[in-house]
């Protein structure tokens, strides 16, 4: 399986990192002592190919989808909850919508897959492919052309929310019982006993948290494991993990900068890696969940997280939270004073002259 | 010694805790999804005694000092550097200068013991109480009346900002030389071996470092522990540790929130904390810094901090830097919908009614 016309470029660009670690090395501060938020604003720059960097109608996708993998038993919650809150989004509400508003993100909702017809909103993209995916306990979740309608319409989103200008995108998602296709992949890519893939979700009890290993470990055990990226999204995957899977591509190629939310969104963020490593280039992650798959996925996918909150809600929430720190990065690159603009001494430009 | 009139009450209040817990879980999300971000919200509702939360004002402080301990040789930079790096902040430079800006904190800097005389100035404190502490491997670092005199020039600048209507503050310092003393602090009130409370500082090299440790040994053998932990602040403090702990307490007792940034600042902390326990329930801890012993003083403290970014610049940049994601809490606790106010159907309550 393949994504048409998608081209990818590296942000890499020896000249430019160069200059702007000099830049920052002239800043009013010891060498380095900024840590993450330096090789924060270098990717930003690098991913602007410019040496100051401006963050464009910030956007939140929140994608949401159902999974017929709950027939097993072991969802925290019925599968209504994901309609009811799209719904619950739309007006604003929810986790994922007071951080919206609050950091000055514009919040996008996406029915990629939701077992409920949606009235249209001017805020909602009805992009439904199936009224959620297969049990996978039985038969692939998607079948190859719903799996590429799926990143298409996520491609498709980005492409139009781009047009409105914006540079900067998070991703999350809504889907009761979408840690289960999280955690397949998780075992599929990184070749990882399911075991230590799975967690307690939204909320479950150690009863259900077994039978939810040993169903994915059925699972995996009857398609197997593919050496296409896209077969496994197919057998494994969900919906909303296809979309946001095309969209964080389609971001990459587009030059945006990509928020990566939790589990649920960084399984997606590892599909599109498993496609095309360069979107890597483009991605921050925000945080590291108490779900314990996802700092495995983070280490899988050299990933440096910024927040450490124990999260476990998605939506994009935590996306959400790291936007005001990653725009703190860029008041940094584009706005903190340099030695040459004040009397500060510049301990390491002495040691190099040999004045100390 | 004793600090006098300093009452601090304990924010705990079990009514509003439940309260504020109850509240927390009625909206559209799994039980303790937020993690971290739940435990903040409760933290500020307790703090202001409120089941909704306002941040007023928020100002950031930034103490300065010199420390004649750098002629022992280690430091990174020459003390000049300091005096340089307050004028910068009061010019809106530096990382704390630019950090406080863009997140929409007032910065206000304090001289509490340089080696230069400032000019008046709006955003100045001057409270020198000596052109910097003495060499501590030789002589404790401040008398008792200079301790005594910049715990109460702390606390005097503390009640000043509250007065502006201020209920959240941030500390963070300036001062050549100052992981020294706060490395030693954290050995004494922890009673671990010196080498495993140095570090690199704003960058020494190897050779420094070890000689930085060798120092910082001989001054602890030298002077020995006290019970008393204002004792050990004169024996090894900072003029700039001693106005912050005397500021933080005053912040507790006026029950303010209090952002806490990094090494030196938590050192400071210790200190208060040290003093009086109920100190922490006002606090937030931004992050743990680079500088190792940093993690070692944030568990000694029981301290969960916020961010993950690798620090080690101090100013008060992470406290700056922590200050929107706290904001964001507030806006979880205050606005973000409720079960009752959707459509969204309640696991938990369904559970404890029998309804699942």
């Amino acid at each position: 399986m393949k994504i048409s016309n998608l081209v990818i470029e590296t942000t890499e660009n020896k000249e430019l990192r160069e200059t702007l670690q000099y830049n920052m090395d002239q800043k009013t501060k010891p060498l380095g002592s900024l840590g993450q938020m330096e090789r924060i604003a270098i990717q930003l720059g690098l991913i602007q190919q410019s040496t100051t960097v401006e963050l464009i109608k910030p956007t939140m996708l929140t994608v949401a989808a159902d999974h017929e993998i709950i027939e097993e038993g072991f969802a925290s919650a019925p599968k209504e909850v994901t309609w009811q809150q799209v719904l619950n989004f739309l007006n604003g509400g929810g986790a994922i919508g007071a951080f919206c508003t609050k950091v000055g993100m514009k919040l996008k909702v996406a029915d990629a897959g939701v077992d409920y017809d949606f009235e249209p909103h001017p805020d909602l993209y009805r992009v439904k492919v199936r009224r959620g995916t297969r049990n996978f306990l039985h038969e692939p979740a998607m079948r190859e052309e719903e799996c590429m309608q799926a990143i298409e319409n996520g491609r498709t989103i980005v492409r139009d929310i781009a047009a409105t200008g914006c540079n900067v995108i998070g991703f999350g998602e809504m889907g009761i019982g979408n840690t289960s296709p999280a955690s397949a992949l998780l075992s599929v890519f990184t070749k990882t006993d399911i075991a230590s893939c799975v967690g307690m979700g939204a909320g479950i009890s150690d009863g259900a948290l077994s039978l939810k290993c040993e169903v994915l470990k059925k699972a995996v055990a009857f398609h197997g494991i593919s050496s296409c990226p896209l077969t496994n999204l197919c057998r494994f995957g969900g919906l909303e993990i296809a979309t946001i899977a095309g969209g964080m591509l389609q971001a990459a190629s587009l030059r945006m900068t990509i928020l990566v939310d939790g589990f649920i969104t960084s399984s997606a963020f590892m599909v599109a890696f498993e496609v095309n490593p360069l979107v890597k280039e483009y991605a921050i992650f925000a945080h590291s969940s108490m779900e314990p798959g996802h700092a495995k996925m983070l280490e899988y996918l050299g990933a440096e997280p910024v927040l450490n909150l124990d999260l476990r809600l998605g939506e994009g929430s935590g996306a959400a939270l790291v936007y005001p720190v990653v725009e703190v990065c860029v008041a940094m690159l584009n706005h903190m004073t340099s030695f040459a603009e004040t009397k500060v001494f510049n301990v390491t430009d002495a040691r190099q002259s040999g004045e100390q």
